[in-house]
């Protein structure tokens, strides 16, 4: 089942092998989850930092005004029209069906959205976190309807943009700004606290070029049982529900995903990878050529 | 479209008719919701009868032990080992997979579902709700996995037991007995409340013997978005999380669903409908032959 053994060995100091064995295994972390050391005059309190680095990610209520949330609403449904009738490759839509589920590189093609990735405010919190100056990975609008939401099965983030993106550390976090309200029964994001710190690498070998069937419905990558059940034990599960215009960060690693989503009440929203310039994409662990640059961007 | 409406017009006195037209409507339920009046010395109190009447349904706390409750899940987990290889026309695999979702009738074929069916403490309650005595409509226990639980889609169940089955009035109530812990992330039961007092009438038409793909993917009587948009928006959504041994009754016509569940934790009930006596099926409304005793018992 190794075949990609060859592969593995060739790139030297993987830090986090993946997808190179037939039995999934657990490991921690090498790397730190905060890059810097809280002082005062911090975009954040000292409780934030440390709440980031236990539990991997941090809620912050209100980050954005309403005012400002239904304008990115408001462009995200201009966006959803747009492409409804058009096809485009950074366009992706629900598993078996047409609906436009994800809309990438919005950091890029819309002039809105790379004023929100470059928010001064925003900005200044996670380059305090990261250590560094970042830029953008990847960035996304997510449309999750009502009635036919699907569910996100969990999953690290930092797991397939190592071993498919080739990022070499933990040194990248993402931020989800709500565009509708978030309840416990419309398919919020779930976390696992806690898994941050812990690496799980997955079974099974990723074939080429299978991208486009990932965003839509993923099959590589996926994390054990056992250890996804081991994690929930100790950590719990912790859901993100708050108003329009709330944010999370969450660190590249930590397990999450969301349920499906039958309630009338969509759940829109942009979703920004920071990465630390310091962090700069290497070639894929897989020894597979890097997915596009509207997924992974390489400058 | 209206191919049915011969077989409709030939049923005298359907007040509830559905599926016979490729419009949606809406109209007023015109049976009562509680059967009886209040009074001192009633097993639920004053306020738990207007809370049922008005929301319609009732979520009662700790109302079995859990040495109970897990005696009972015990049973069910035995009944699910001795179905994983067997066929039995009473037992219901997950869409698209071989898992059992749900056997039925449990309340005739196992002593144990058998003694639960008919607690005294709990038929005094269901009684008094329905103000007369009552049989058992149908009975299940349900399986819903951890990591891999599916979601039911809204639905109205007097909607099916009317058409399908010949329920001629609103006079049953469903108790749903929680065997694990409910939380808001595990696909727990949720409700809108009020929807009880409207009923949908839903378009298209059921093809014959379609009933065992309809247990595992519901495709006929299922409410359109619009009305169930506005419900919601009426009556909000409420989510049913408590604790093994926890029950929730509620009425039959009641808009009620579940999102999926990918936490480790499964959620599995045992769920029994009660019908008054004097309520018996009669020839289904849909013209066409009464689904198995096992689904819908007629005695």
């Amino acid at each position: 089942m190794n075949t990609n053994l060859a592969n593995s060995a060739a790139v030297t100091a993987d830090k986090y092998p993946s997808r190179i064995s037939d039995k999934p295994s657990v490991m921690d972390r090498v790397d730190p989850v905060v890059y810097s050391t809280w002082k005062a005059g911090s975009p954040l309190t000292n409780e934030q930092f440390e709440f980031y680095e236990k539990n991997g990610y941090l809620f912050l209520d209100e980050f954005f005004s309403v005012d400002e949330a239904e304008e990115w609403r408001a462009e995200l449904k201009k966006l959803q029209q747009h492409y409804e009738q058009r096809e485009a490759e950074h366009v992706i839509r629900e598993p078996g069906g047409t609906e436009v589920r994800s809309i990438f590189a919005v950091h890029e093609h819309n002039e809105r959205f790379k004023e929100l990735s470059a928010n001064k405010r925003l900005n200044a919190v996670i380059q305090e976190l990261l250590g560094s100056q970042t830029y953008i990975h990847q960035s996304r609008i997510n449309f999750k309807p009502g009635f036919t939401g699907k569910e996100f099965y969990w999953h690290s983030d930092f797991e397939t943009w190592h071993v498919e993106d080739g990022m070499p550390s933990m040194r990248a976090l993402s931020c989800s700004i709500a565009l509708e309200d978030n309840f416990h029964y419309n398919g919020p994001l779930m976390v696992i606290p806690g898994s941050h710190k812990k690496f799980v690498s997955c079974v099974g070998q990723t074939p080429d070029d299978h991208f486009k069937q990932s965003l839509r419905r993923q099959e590589y990558g996926v994390p054990d049982q056992e250890s996804l059940a081991k994690f929930a034990q100790e950590g719990g599960i912790d859901t993100i529900v708050g108003g329009i215009g709330s944010i999370v960060l969450f660190d590249c690693n930590i397990m999450h995903g969301s349920n499906s989503n039958i309630t009338p009440l969509p759940r829109s929203n942009v979703f920004l990878v920071y990465n630390s310039v310091e962090n700069a994409l290497k070639e894929p662990y897989s020894g597979q050529k890097p997915r596009p640059d509207y997924i992974a961007a390489r400058e």
